[in-house]
């Protein structure tokens, strides 16, 4: 398997990419195909004792950065390293592209150079959320900040199969978030999105569920428009964040809670593993014609090596055949 | 100053309730009318000592339970204790209308037995949420599912009276809710929603505000449609709940980690009642033509009596005027 990575997206690349690469190419026996600049590839990998010499690479002279328009993957900068290596995946050239560079720019690319599957309105960027017990999938967190219904509804039945072919989920719930859990909460909106799902025999649909309960094993999948899960995605991490770091503060205080820090540390890292959405690497393009992986933007090379497992894993899946057959 | 709250409104009314009024009108030198059944209202007071001599009692004799459909206060149970004193305030019998009870019908007693200040399109639910330092007030938390722009604008404007004169707060920054923080972030409604709060000159517009930030003093003002607000309300104390559960399993494990746990506890305590949303007591109902204010459901004497302070001050601000004022 063939798996093509962005080496200059994300916080840490290239450094940290390479070496992500390095595990992943020995531990999951992939072929990594590198786009990007090659001198400094080659530079960054000698310099740092990394060993590319199994990997291609795929020339590519632009960046494409944080601040740039996610359009300029089309336009202006169709010569960066996400491009070249859209275009490359488009061309039949590997099975798979991740790239932990702007989020919007892999889905612009996904959508204007890989396409769409037949039939799929919308491509859903859908990460991989911690919950009280493992994760729920997200879709769609961001790509599409106004959906209409049937869009949703597509999500539901995208998320579905990836959770269920890729994470392993037998039968995943899925649910609507909402303002309650009665069927008939929310606005039009909702109400329209709620009927579809009840009549989507692809998905096991659970109904609404409220934004308390999410972090709570409620659903497997959960499903909203661009704008909603953006925020979900967003004040979870910060309210995590925020509280994790009121509690570290609160061990820094004295010589007493220091101690009481020095004791339970240890177990405190094992929950903030958990936590960590990092540990899942990031989020697939869901919709895409072939396997396209936004890897979690500040990456460091464990996270990238998990991204590119689950990149394997999304190509074995063998999932676009089946959501192309769904949305027919 | 005379506030009337409602005895059976919330999870642990009328006994907490009672509590709290009787600590509020010592402490605060407001007088305080009752409304509910008048008899469980006196058992209650005399089996558990507490002296509700000083207080009026506003005879109801049923209750609106949380399951209860919110236009119940204006049709089903118009005799519920919850309606009986909407309409003594409206009939100006008092100075405020304070209830733990269904937030839902809180606000439709609010618009429909109270009504509105003239000029001002819907009310809103604005509840005020600990961040890192201090707190910000959200408006609309989810009386109104879907919105207007210029609705989204006079949110801001009462929200900034609010947080000016009853949390003291000088110029409060207002924030829009909204996918990243660039000016041209979001879809149509947020691009109206930001061409009307920068020309609005009763606030201090800082432009979009991302969810990461919410936590992280970005705000404090925070505005967006109520479906929105919903689902950051929520998804907030779930997480910080669901994570604090965590931290207390990872206490209990062993004999170290409890030793760790005593070691910290009241430092513990302490964050845990900064981040505790109950401090603030719950939500005034901005745009209602007399001071009503919804009491955090679970509260107990302690977050009543905080919820009447800020109910008193609310009456004090004179900021009802000045919404008028502002909204003509």
């Amino acid at each position: 398997m063939r798996i093509i990575v962005d080496a200059f997206g994300g916080d840490n690349a290239p450094l940290e990419i390479l070496k992500g690469c390095y595990d992943a190419s020995k531990e999951l026996g992939i072929d990594i195909v590198l786009a990007g600049n090659s001198e400094i590839i080659r530079k960054t990998a000698s310099e740092n004792n990394i060993d590319i010499s199994a990997m291609e690479i795929l020339e590519a002279s632009e960046v494409i950065t944080m601040e740039d328009e996610p359009t300029s993957v089309v336009k202006a900068k169709a010569d960066s390293s996400m491009a070249v290596g859209l275009k490359a995946l488009a061309d039949g050239k590997a099975d798979a592209f991740a790239s932990a560079g702007n989020s919007g720019a892999v889905v612009v690319g996904a959508t204007m150079i890989v396409k769409r599957i037949k039939g799929v309105k919308r491509v859903a960027f859908a990460p991989v959320m911690p919950k009280n017990k493992g994760f729920f999938m997200l879709a769609d967190s961001g790509a599409n900040v106004e959906c209409r219904p049937e869009m949703i509804n597509q999500f539901a039945t995208m998320a579905s199969c990836y959770v269920n072919k890729v994470m392993n989920i037998d039968k995943p719930r899925v649910g609507l978030a909402n303002v309650g859990t009665e069927d008939h909460k929310g606005g039009p909106f909702q109400h329209e999105c709620f009927a579809l799902l009840k009549e989507n025999k692809d998905i096991n649909f659970i109904g609404n569920i409220e934004a308390r309960d999410f972090p709570d094993d409620a659903a497997d999948v959960i499903v909203c428009d661009g704008f909603t899960g953006n925020i979900i995605t967003k004040l979870y991490e910060g309210v995590a964040m925020t509280l994790m770091g009121k509690i570290k503060g609160l061990f820094m205080k004295n010589l007493k809670t220091k101690l009481a820090a020095a004791l339970i540390l240890k177990d405190f890292k094992v929950l903030k593993k958990e936590l960590d959405y990092n540990e899942y690497g990031g989020a697939p393009i869901l919709g895409a014609s072939k396997p396209v992986f936004k890897i979690h933007g500040s990456a460091k090379a464990s996270t990238v090596k998990s991204a590119l497992r689950l990149t394997k894993a999304y190509v074995e899946s063998g999932i676009i055949d089946e959501i192309a057959e769904a949305v027919k």
